[in-house]
């Protein structure tokens, strides 16, 4: 106790760090909760009571589908407050709470160009909510829920004027439902959050080496016979079609061709390069199978599906992937050599290109523009192709630098589990991107890609969500919108929020467990649970090989990306080494922390023995304990202000290497952290008379050596 | 301290209480986790291992519904095991884990009369399930999945041996989508759960004064005018019947008249007993609209209506409810007084009956038996006529004795938040009935019924279940099954089991808490809401009103029945007084509960402040708080052996007695023990030289006197 109070005492003399002060709070007005943070805000003096005299008024353009949106955000608004608000519109514009003015319904089909944007004038008696179209409206309607806060008085909104509009016109969720099927109520509860987070492009991903999902009235086979059952009939497509035109979302279909085609070709073995048959691939990675480009069968058949499908997809574009074509039934197959010989279709690559010219006349045909995966890319092409890259922001700025329109996923992966931060400061315009205005225009925007090797309907919202919301502000809000803290707090209550809508992203991680354990669980596992993330990038399936068919129910899938306990104790950490008139706080803290580290360990070892299902998680309960008790001597050292020998830093670092290695998929996400924590035990006393800061900068340093860049791909 | 270890020390010298050897845990062979527990049951030695070699075969009768019902029961093996198992049937039946021996497919269409028994041997090499229908080798499967252990080497099924047949052929629930609208996903989880606890009949309550859900084409009006576009097409409604028939269970449909009818009256006014017009009903309660039995063309457009809803629902049976007519609107028409008069109709008893009659033939002619509530039993009915009854074990005996088959509901009102006991408890056929074997088989079983006024598809699960599996239970197990001790504990297991099915009635709770409290919450919300339970019977909408319109999202709506948090701490309190040996050890635990309730109070407050619409929990929260610290003062006098003046009992006792009045519709359903607490601290040393049994029995007395039955209804 003595140490501790001496080097409080000691650390109190030293001056503020700046990594403290960015911790303050922000001024009450500016702590708001929006996400995407509006083009422009300003809050002014004064509240908006929200009560059950609650009503809306509308003016202007007023369709079914601006009172069906105006019908569901009451509702969301009274299923928030508890308080029974009037249903319908109220007559008189001058009295009611929130007054809604729409000046045109927008585009039948939801389009690109379509003019989203809205203000938000919030005052004491009424808030008014104008757009030139209803897209524009709905979008307000999102902010206007956004905005609502309670205090002992009730409900209210900060008077406020927002002047909002899309920095990017094309912001996407693409959605495998190949690879796993995710039925109606998955796709229509993502649709809600989409448009909860002003996202506007369902990027539905129906066909894949596992599965083709589409009914087909014209080659029923395709569904019948390469989807195990699990397909959208024709009926459904046009239900979610509606659902997402209802809220301003487009819907755009990808047939992923010429590769990935392996569903297409067990109903269909005369389309492939080789004779066949195929079975619908269970494994994850990429296949051979492949659509023959030379042969005109080939195109008729398709020709007739995509004149199908033109007509049931309302959308002008249409995306064909594309994408991972490895060629070698192309290379295996003589008549393939032959007609490329004859035709001087130099490679593979030249063989893909005309491919895609034909597609591009058969979408043309259709009146669609076609879209597809950076392979497609070929200078040749006509500029009204667009390319969706997962390449990268050079690739794209190469595309809008020669004309073409594109869109980027590379960064957006949230199949790959990576921090939110990773995919928030991901800009598909980079400051000094060095395109003209003209040019810049050309890339539309981006896509989170939700790849679905290892999600089902149980865990996918935990994979999209809340991380998407924070791509949605990226595509959405200013470039200078990057305060990475600040995104962090309002994701936390954006996530929340989104359960409203009937997620399970938060709700499911707790029944998981139950079914992990057999019944009621200790905190001991929570603990486990909260402070561990699956491996990042393709390591899931190398580590822990598993097919299409296996059980998605481990501790793995319960797990969530972007640990915000570890994101808690790293900070914490931060803290403690910088934060002098707190370290007292601090300290205790973080002790707690790896005390209930420490403790979950054998609690861990006891659960694991009667629930078999847990077996995987025993070396993880092993280092759980481990690094708790690494982290309570580390802390202990510090409190002190006594030097570790070199051999305790040695050893320890070592048994951190260890626990560092990834158990049944998962790793902990705090160990830099942690490792801070040791180099900071062991450098304190070396490095005396030195300020914290330089201890910090010092400790980080050692702590975590620069990491290469991760490569993007999918 | 001092005192604590003499009174403990006392009471380790009083004999042990028979309530205290009621708890002891039945040997470990007896401790299963089966509900409903089986016919016959016999552990033997040996464990039969699962691992990821697991394989079922089937031999007999393998038709579609039976490999069907294995794939399923295999996915719920591998998500709890999260092992990968094979898919399909393995070819030699020998080296299966599992052999399915199906006598014969069962009948096309479920049926009353449908063979369900099965037996089940589980030995160390094999598990061998035989039944003579498909329907019995489902009811097996559950039972098999219910059986499945793990221990430090892994998963496995004791060796057992079962011969297993339900007592009733008719165990079924009645789920309301009327009042409030449940989607498809809702009502198909709550199929397979219904499947898992082997209830068999889906009894669908279809048209109420407050909705008219499900689409007639022959008379588009109903559901387009009488739903605000809420109802299940036809193809659905074939969706569900298919889905229900997979898993053996039949779907009976009410279309309930003439009363609770004015639903149907939106579109059709010219059907009523007055002149219209007619709009949806929004509030709960008893209604006039009722159809005109005078009139030929009514029974013309029933003729028309059921026959064309005979043709949509395969199953022998029809419900036409028939219950709660006012007769105000027969009363008010000088039409039907007339034609009373006319006809000789001596009341609106007798006109119900001549419009049950019409009905009858009607059915008749459509193959079908007429089924409806206590009100339509009238002597002169055929005896195909089967009463459903909300009465009660009476009136079902004196139907049975002339003959008439029943289906008790009485007692089994889930939607009344009585605890389960007192379902559990509830017989159609108690000891003592007085039947002949011959009238006793008229009492076919009973139904759960789900009434909705106060569901949405985010609560009506945790309104069903778990408490329903207790009364499938009841109506599946010998009569002599009725501990309910156990029954507690194996529900705790089937309710966590119960969540693989998708349903959400333990994941819920913690979302709406969140949205109440807009964000994360202070465990002690956690701590209020699991020790509140909803008032019961029809207290709810007296207390706190509200419209089949309002937001359902309250406190009272994420508050569960049958709190296992208020049961824990009554549990606690007997023991405490009964329990001598391990007296320490209860008056720890609920010195811990007491101190969690009085420190509760205060966090709460501090919560509703920004959380308006927790603001009625206000009163709940100081409630909580002066709960805990009168319970302390109690445990604090009964461990000091000291006794507190008869004015501090009054006090107290008359506190509590405040905080017995419910508030938000909650209350407290610890508050009996409580008291118990309250008068124990006074009378133990009054009753000095006396037993803990006297103690414990006069405490009781005092706490908890007698209180009347609850009437039923509906």
């Amino acid at each position: 106790m003595k140490a501790h109070k001496l080097i409080s005492a000691l650390l109190l003399l030293l001056p503020c760090f700046p990594h403290a002060a960015a911790q303050a709070p922000a001024p009450a007005a500016a702590r708001h909760n929006l996400m995407p943070v509006p083009a422009s805000v300003r809050f002014n003096p004064g509240r908006l009571r929200v009560d059950k005299t609650f009503t809306v008024a509308a003016t202007g353009a007023v369709d079914e589908r601006l009172r069906a949106g105006v019908d569901r955000a009451v509702r969301r608004l009274e299923g928030r407050t508890v308080l029974e608000v009037a249903r319908g519109l109220a007559a008189d514009p001058a009295r009611a709470t929130l007054l809604v003015e729409a000046g045109a319904p927008g585009k039948a089909v939801p389009a690109v160009d379509e003019d989203e944007s809205y203000t938000l004038e919030v005052g004491e008696r009424q808030a008014a909510l104008r757009a030139p179209t209803v897209v524009g409206a709905l979008r307000g309607l999102e902010t206007f829920l956004q905005l609502l806060e309670g205090d002992r008085e009730g409900f209210y909104l900060p008077a406020v004027s927002i002047n909002d509009r899309p920095r990017f016109r094309w912001r996407g969720l693409m959605m495998d439902i190949a690879r796993h099927f995710l039925p109606m109520e998955v796709v229509k509860r993502n649709l809600d959050a989409m448009a909860a987070v002003k996202l506007n492009v369902f990027h539905w991903h129906l066909t894949e080496d596992q599965g083709f999902r589409i009914e087909s009235k014209k080659f029923p086979r395709l569904h019948q016979m390469g989807s195990d059952g699990n397909f959208y009939t024709q009926e459904q497509a046009r239900e979610v079609i509606e659902y997402a035109r209802q809220r301003g979302i487009r819907v755009v279909p990808e047939f992923d061709l010429p590769g990935h085609a392996t569903a297409w070709l067990v109903g269909h073995p005369e389309l492939g390069s080789a004779p066949g048959p195929y079975t619908i691939e269970r494994k994850p990675g990429i296949f051979e199978p492949t659509l023959d480009p030379t042969r005109e069968e080939v195109y008729k058949f398709l020709e007739v599906f995509f004149t199908e499908m033109a007509a049931l997809f309302p959308d002008a574009y249409m995306h064909i992937g594309g994408d991972e074509n490895t060629g070698k039934q192309w290379d295996a197959n003589p008549k393939i050599q032959e007609f490329m010989k004859a035709k001087g279709i130099k490679d593979n690559h030249a063989l893909q290109t005309y491919f895609n010219q034909r597609m591009l006349k058969i979408l043309q045909k259709n009146g669609k523009r076609m879209m597809g995966w950076d392979e497609i890319f070929q200078p040749d092409l006509p500029k009204d192709v667009v390319i969706h890259s997962w390449r990268g922001q050079k690739a794209l700025a190469e595309a809008a630098r020669r004309g073409y329109d594109g869109v980027l996923s590379n960064g957006y992966y949230i199949d790959l589990i990576f921090p939110t931060t990773d995919h928030y400061l991901n800009d598909p315009l980079p400051e000094g991107h060095g395109l003209t205005e003209a040019e810049a225009r050309h890339v539309l925007g981006g896509e989170a890609t939700m790849w679905a090797e290892w999600v089902t309907p149980e865990t996918v919202d935990s994979r999209i969500w809340p991380r998407t919301a924070a791509i949605a502000e990226r595509l959405w809000s200013p470039r200078e919108v990057r305060d990475a803290d600040d995104m962090y707090r309002r994701l936390a209550v954006t996530s929340v929020r989104l359960e409203e809508l009937g997620l399970t992203h938060e709700r499911n991680q707790a029944m998981m467990l139950r079914r992990l354990a057999g019944g009621a669980y200790p905190p001991a596992l929570e603990t486990l649970a909260s402070f561990v993330e699956p491996v990042k990038e393709y390591r899931r399936y190398q580590q822990r090989p598993q097919t299409m068919l296996s059980p998605l129910t481990g501790l793995v899938d319960a797990a969530r990306p972007d640990s915000a306990a570890a994101r808690g104790f790293t900070r914490r950490v931060g803290l403690l080494l910088s934060d002098a008139p707190r370290f007292a706080l601090h300290f205790s803290t973080l002790r707690d922390t790896l005390t209930a580290w420490r403790d979950a360990g054998p609690v861990l070892e006891a659960l694991v023995d009667r629930s078999p299902a847990l077996a995987e998680a025993r070396p993880l309960a092993r280092d759980l304990g481990s690094a708790g008790e690494i982290g309570l001597e580390a802390l202990s050292y510090i409190q002190q202000g006594v030097a570790p020998t070199a051999e305790w830093r040695d050893t320890r670092l070592a048994a951190l290497a260890e626990v560092a290695k990834p158990k049944a998929a998962l790793e902990f996400p705090f160990l830099p952290a942690l490792r801070e924590l040791v180099h900071a035990a062991y450098e304190r006393p070396q490095l005396e008379g030195t300020t914290p800061a330089e201890w910090r900068r010092r400790v980080r340093e050692l702590a975590n050596p620069p990491k290469p860049q991760p490569p993007a791909n999918h």
